[in-house]
């Protein structure tokens, strides 16, 4: 059962309003590196967790995130504070208020006129959170990589807002969440490694002939080597090798039933193309040439 | 630039046709941890890369999922081929056909009626692709980690598709993909570690207060310790030290201009509840109370 | 600041494991008018919320909301508990485990093959949760409209769900959720009428002319008369008092500049249509008249 | 059937085009309160419902509301009216042009570029119309219900719109939009206390024990109590009356079947962690200790 | 200005209730090819349609297909109504409910239990209806031809249901709105063909250099020629010819400002990966070596 | 098997970097008319192709399409350059960046936060792209339609970006884009006019009475008439002729089980509305009017 107390795990203090700004954080609010993202991940894959120290620590990760989806939803709506009652009550003419919203440089014109200046589970373009984002498949060594790659990946954002964020208290409180996902990806790599073995995951094994191959399927000047092809692995630039590798025809066929067959054939009849055919076309009517006189052959 | 070469990367033998086993295998064509994911997911990153090694490798893998994509596909193409021609030529009686698209057990009725027995790009249930399962972001350490976590991914979802997959040709075709998903996450582990140092991601460093804190936020039977919150972690019960970490008040708090603060006044007076009333709700009338009789207080 | 309890707000009692069954309770999971949809809607109208009673109320709501979450998923995982084991495991032979997953004859094999028998934040048909299904929009009279509404709706779907659950332990929880929403329903009224007056929402009047009308834009055979457009209603059925009610000549103009119209007039002059002409077309090729032949008016 | 009449219902007057004005107006064209989602939220309860009075109404009101999308639709072509010709004909050289779209302040330039200034089915960030935004789920009480909270949040949309926008002809159009969503929203509250009783909705009755419960989930500084806690509800603060309301131990539990829990157990077994290990992870290597060095312990 | 008049503009008559076929149904309705879709794509044109015939044209056509909505979306009503009583009384018990909700073989479980039974907007896979299927672009060449192939591609659903409708009287409805698609695209045909000329679209020519060339990306066996690249079209199947086509060296490039390429330096070289350097992986260690001996050079 | 040359089909010349501009172009990267669109709908046509000319070509084009991606994903990255840099290193102080980010005047704000100046899959306001935009549905006379026209559609999406580009070296490489488009849409129609005949699509014929037939459903002043619906076509203006065209009633009827029956008038009798009674509503009350004096009949 989750409970709630009524102080935020981390004081915000903002310094003044600016709805331009709210619109940014909105990203880790309900953008897919966000803290509804990072919450619902962990949740979801606790509820399906059968070993008991994963389950807790997944729990535990996802009520602190939970606890961060609050605070950086309270930065938000302290950003839009002055925004929300001026539509409300509109205490400015309309000329002036349309410059305010559309001047913003972002889309802070939607987060105010349709979400009143709150706090929308959108990110900051204005696109709804969806479970999308959330990539739990119910594997514990698949679902600890996702989690210890989302939680790199919300580093970065918060990184980015910070280096854009002019305000020293938002700056304050991005710093602590930035932080958290460092922690939490540490939890979770060692979570992982407490698996032994977890590579490669799930229990059916590689095919032998194909496991150590490296295909240079793009080629040209800009070819590297290095040591995600080097040493153990094969790497394999001839083309003749690259295709059709299990040595077969390299085409794709079915065995069709006597009907199927038929009806196919049928398919087929009713809808061929005649190859030496040079029809008039659409495009060459529209090309200008009217009445009776065909206008094949003519490129455009 | 790609080109094609008619040969599959991969000899693809059907068993027979089967309409509900096409419909899984869209699962990895066009749903979430499918190869088109992969390949945009690369080719995204291989763009911005700047550097040569880990740009090479990401083409080279983009392009080789290209070519999955192409064999997954036909797979798709051929289980439904039998499917597709007997809806467009109508060969049986309607409830025959009815009885067809219906009582397969799965989703393949929307893929035979929408998509006529083809390869649509959506998932096992019908629900189309979207870049929102591609969680590229332009850092090179957390891209790497999305790449390692989304192979591993894959690797499951065709184990499991092997496991649920009788036709031996379809079997052997899933294997050799499910195999270079392996060899791909090999690769993508490399160039992450070819990349010092490569933790904590990014430039800014943790605030050093609460990055080896862990927080016991779900409490109760069932607690665990293990080396997520053992060793290196400061491991915090106390819910008072939970909360207010910063040691400030816990509280959220935004600087108004004079303004500002008069128009949310006006918002708040406007819009203000009276908690000393017991008002008549819509409820109240719903419950069958009529005319002028309060019914507060009587509960449902 | 959220924190967890071990402990579930309502025991529950899962009888026997059954995948088709789990797939239905997604509908309050990750549906519309599941719990996720609950806790945002309220969580997201807290944190902009200035009044204090209301800001109290919809924290204790979204905050039980999260645990309702809890429930349901506990219910989705039990019951997916033996496919859990299945399909990773692969103890049965690929056939039996196809029938097993798309015999189910809902969704399942979706949430099987891609989830891993988890608990995924989809509804029952497999579509993601989407944030597009929260209404919050910053104005409280609106707000609780909103969430009155989405309480009785919740309701509904858990009625149904009772209906179609054999399960008596799921029945039992069930229960207790549908029960918990008509509470919350009854808090929402009272929090609305509270607000004084609340009707019309907002602060703009309504155009008198326009307020009390009803205008009888469907007739023919079933026409009524009911109080939604008797005594206070101004019902008007004379079509031509339905259109340019403003007494304008319903049309639809603007003002342009000099240079604007000039442009416009070029677009209109290059692609104009010639209302006299009867053109050979490409439906008219494609009906199988080839060369000079004029095929225009020949109706197919 | 729907027949068109070519005078508007009411007539609309543009002072000058504004591609930025038009872009805000989309909000309630297609956006998630605007006239689509009104014309098709009651046209499906329309289609399904069987009380005749209240089929009659919804006809009426959603052919109304296609009524009030057409004008909406003429608001945003007339203010895109300039934009739609420069950007075809390019009469101004390229920098000017993409001053022109990009200096808008808003979305504006996805609306030029890739719509040509037309009249897309988005919202005001661009984001398309989705059927997810209707929330008719078949039963009149609560469709009724939603309804009128449907009514009131278009209501202040219109009223945020008006106060942002200079254009009077614009402003009064959009008032008689306004003005009809109050009397909408009038009709469909007495079309939902024309049933008798409408409230608990549906049919199955709450169970006693927890219908007239409050519980206080959130605590701290900030409680307060109001009528919707007050007369009539129970009001829980006790955290240990919180949980497991049931009386039971709060867990949840199933029964599996021999078979299941064999296959269960082996699942758990091969993916178990260690809890008394301390692996070196990936995070380890990754802060720059090579080679055989254990890094365990040292915190980041 | 749009109004109703209550007789449908074909009869709708049902022979028994379906929900499974009711589900078919939906694609049609709230699907990509559907009815919703023909009434926006057009209504969306008309109202930025300058030419006075297309406007009239599109207002026609787009009325037309609103009637038709009506028509499908009643077939749906009809083919659950016997759905839609079942759950909400219950008279069943509920494992019979449940055996009649989830053995329909399609997805007429969601249906049921989210949507009571009505008309949802969604396609038979139940994914809500988006504007994304919409291609209005506001060129009326271009718009011409996307009417024409939506009207060609609804043509063909409705094809298919008919094929898989056993009722008599629902494939008569089917055959009215079939047989209507096929003169809506003869009339956008006409249209399209008014314009003249209407190929190329737009205003700019194509570069002459490279709008006669077919490029022979796809090479081996089963490379065919016909008129799409014979006559009017040069054919290219030299690889070195497909690339570079303007004579460059196939690159890509950007004049970087001093400051920015500072600025990029160090970010390649805070995150350059050494290609020379075989370092541990987080693979490496997942495959079962502990402690300080180095795995490098192990295939898996 | 697709393989990868580095060389691009087209040399790529950027003049300075200008993450706006970059943000404009993302409309043909991830945009519904873009190049990953044309790929996937050409790729997913050609795989369940069996005429061998129509897959032949379909292969070609869908490859060539994807070495479009790659230029118009090289012109975005290139010009995101030196924004790239910016944040990671954050090399300015953050007042300068959030000015730098957020004074573009469109969605670039997104591109740079989220996706760290990137080529991310989304049009220019940030959508993620989503398979709706592809309109395959497995029929070739269909098929072919939409391909014609989505090349057109891409052809004028150029064109605009062309106009609105001041850049010559992106200009040129558009230019070299646009015009490929073109050829496309030439090869489409010789391909669609190769079948014969191919309208109507499909194999169904229409119903004679109502093919020829143009209903005049939108009447007023402004109607017009033109090939669209003089010659071949009926003209029908008269309403009572557009309504119950079958020369039925018009209505909607199905036969009921005796059971269905009996569950249905329970339902509606338990929820039907009494037209007779004036009910005091919930926005009564919420006028204001308090306690136990009735309110109806007062109109707001």
């Amino acid at each position: 059962m989750f409970v709630h107390n009524k102080r935020l795990q981390y004081t915000v203090r903002v310094s003044e309003t600016n709805p331009g700004l709210a619109n940014l954080m909105l990203e880790q609010f309900g953008g897919p590196q966000g803290e509804l993202a990072a919450a619902m991940r962990y949740f979801t894959q606790a509820l399906s967790e059968d070993d008991p120290g994963r389950k807790d620590m997944l729990l535990d990760i996802a009520t602190e995130e939970l606890s961060h989806l609050e605070i950086i939803g309270n930065i938000v709506a302290l950003l839009n504070k002055g925004a929300k009652g001026r539509l409300a009550e509109a205490v400015e003419e309309e000329a002036e208020i349309y410059r305010g919203i559309s001047g913003g440089g972002n889309d802070s014109h939607t987060t105010q006129v349709l979400y009143g200046a709150g706090t929308p589970l959108t990110n900051s373009a204005g696109v709804p959170w969806t479970a999308a984002y959330i990539d739990t498949i119910g594997d514990p060594t698949c679902d600890l990589r996702s989690n210890i790659a989302a939680e790199a990946r919300a580093k970065i954002i918060y990184e980015r807002l910070i280096n854009a964020t002019p305000d020293p208290g938002v700056r304050d409180a991005l710093t602590f969440l930035m932080t958290r996902e460092v922690a939490h990806q540490r939890s979770f790599e060692k979570a992982l490694y407490a698996i032994s073995p977890n590579f490669p995951p799930g229990k059916l094994p590689p095919d032998p002939r194909f496991a150590d191959t490296y295909f240079n399927m793009s080629q040209g000047e800009g070819d590297k080597r290095g040591p995600w092809n080097n040493d153990g692995f094969e790497y394999i630039s001839d083309r003749d090798r690259q295709s059709a590798v299990d040595g077969g025809d390299g085409g794709a066929s079915v065995q069709l039933r006597k009907d199927e067959l038929a009806t196919l054939d049928k398919l087929i009849h009713r809808t061929q193309s005649d190859p030496n055919s040079n029809p008039v076309t659409g495009a060459d009517i529209g090309r200008g040439v009217t009445g009776g006189k065909s206008v094949a052959g003519r490129p455009s």
